[in-house]
């Protein structure tokens, strides 16, 4: 059994992006609306790690908009030459259609790889921009050097930036892929058999030590605050049953953060090709 | 257990086009490059099929064509007005880049739903153009009553015709899917708990009786000729002991043709609005 040390692998990413961002001129902006606490936070901690690397990071909050604005605003900054990287922090109000703002971002400025065109492309097999939280998760399963021909893997989680995209991705890497969520019956039944287990579910100590087989990999992606501290999908049980597991917090997310401003990167070389 | 008629929900499907096509002037043209057998038999079967609906359809053939210039033809096509859809028929010889002679398509005229746009918005759960045999296997489901949500669904395929794109549209719907392949150490302990199994790996007579579990739905989409014989995944037994069962011949293949026709209906739509 190991920690796997989220910390680590982010921090290798931002000193090799950090090196490519020198010479360029890389400016981005995340809209931030309505205010809550979450989006504050996760817009401070992009805010944090764009200084950590040099590049240059804009919040434009509004505590009201209404769609028609929004893509105004998104065509705006499409339009705007320094701008070379885009994204909407979730969550949004209710009111606002987020497929279709993501829509509206140039496809080559989408940084949270939420595009439909940055989407379809990796059912195509055409890996360019990915979403944040499934490219972090492929570079730890790379950090940990596990093949994923094969094997048999298992995502609790079928949101449309979480499970729907990783599952392609990991079906592009020639694994078994099963997918699992709320309306599963029994996740147990799948679980039991995993040699990966991708968990992101935000229900505290979901995966018990009953869930996995001996030798399984998990990465926990799931984030649940109560009285101040941070819990994952994974028991502490569990935890020592795997081979191997990224802690919360100190896992997937900071390498999710590293990966957005790899994005970041990859934008600013597609606009300037 | 009973065969599903894939001919009588096809032939459903078409008459609702012929009446909705009628007073559209819509113009298709397929694609065919080389020439082999199965193109030009495909590309046939949509002939057949334009003709019975009332849609006009024109086959562009190639006995070579090199990469840059199929780009040019495809180019021409998305700027002619009267050419409201496009497709390019496979298999394509090697040297061709189907995924960028796709990507250059009209996205609102890619009748076979492969444009990466039209992919990804089916991650984004915006399902507007479909991939042609997915959307048949849907529309199977559909005319079985069966509902997804719950429902343990097990594809074997991950191609991105088929299986990626079906594994995402299954749990747009909540089923738990699990995706199968070639890489599968054993695909039995995958498909004896699927209440619906969906097969298209064209190896003949894959799926026995042992594979599945009574009151199983099998959607056979695999397709081996053989002594001028057409044979599914399916074997006779297995077929038996399904609750219910596509014939191939006769079951995915002519919704598939249809599913296509009524793309060409909402290309149309989506040109003139």
């Amino acid at each position: 059994m190991h920690a796997i040390d989220g910390k680590a692998i982010a921090k290798k990413i931002e000193d090799e992006i950090r090196e490519k961002a020198k010479d360029k001129e890389i400016k981005i902006v995340t809209f931030v609306v309505g205010a809550n606490e979450e989006s504050l936070l996760f817009a401070d901690l992009k805010d944090k790690a764009c200084k950590r690397v040099g590049i240059e990071h804009e919040i434009i909050g509004f505590d009201l908009i209404k769609q028609e604005e929004f893509e105004k605003e998104i065509e705006k900054l499409n339009e705007d030459e320094h701008i070379t990287g885009i994204n909407i922090q979730l969550p949004l109000p209710k009111d606002l259609d987020y497929n279709r703002l993501v829509s509206k971002i140039d496809y080559r400025k989408d940084i949270e790889g939420m595009h439909p065109l940055n989407l379809g492309n990796i059912t195509l097999g055409k890996e360019e921009i990915l979403p944040s939280t499934p490219k972090a998760i492929l570079r730890i399963i790379d950090n940990e050097k596990l093949s994923l021909k094969g094997k048999n893997a298992v995502i609790i989680n079928h949101s449309k930036i979480i499970g729907k995209p990783l599952a392609i991705l990991l079906l592009n890497r020639d694994a078994t892929v099963s997918v699992c969520h709320v309306y599963t019956d029994d996740i147990k039944k799948y679980t039991i058999k995993a040699d990966l287990l991708i968990t992101a579910t935000g229900v505290k100590g979901l995966i018990n030590e009953e869930h996995i087989k001996k030798n399984c990999i998990v990465i926990d992606a799931g984030i649940k605050k109560e009285n101040g501290k941070i819990y994952g999908d994974l028991d502490e049980k569990a935890a020592k049953k795997a081979l191997a597991f990224t802690p919360v917090p100190g896992g997937v997310g900071p390498v999710t953060i590293a990966c957005m401003l790899e994005n970041a990167l990859i934008a600013y070389e597609k606009i300037h090709k």
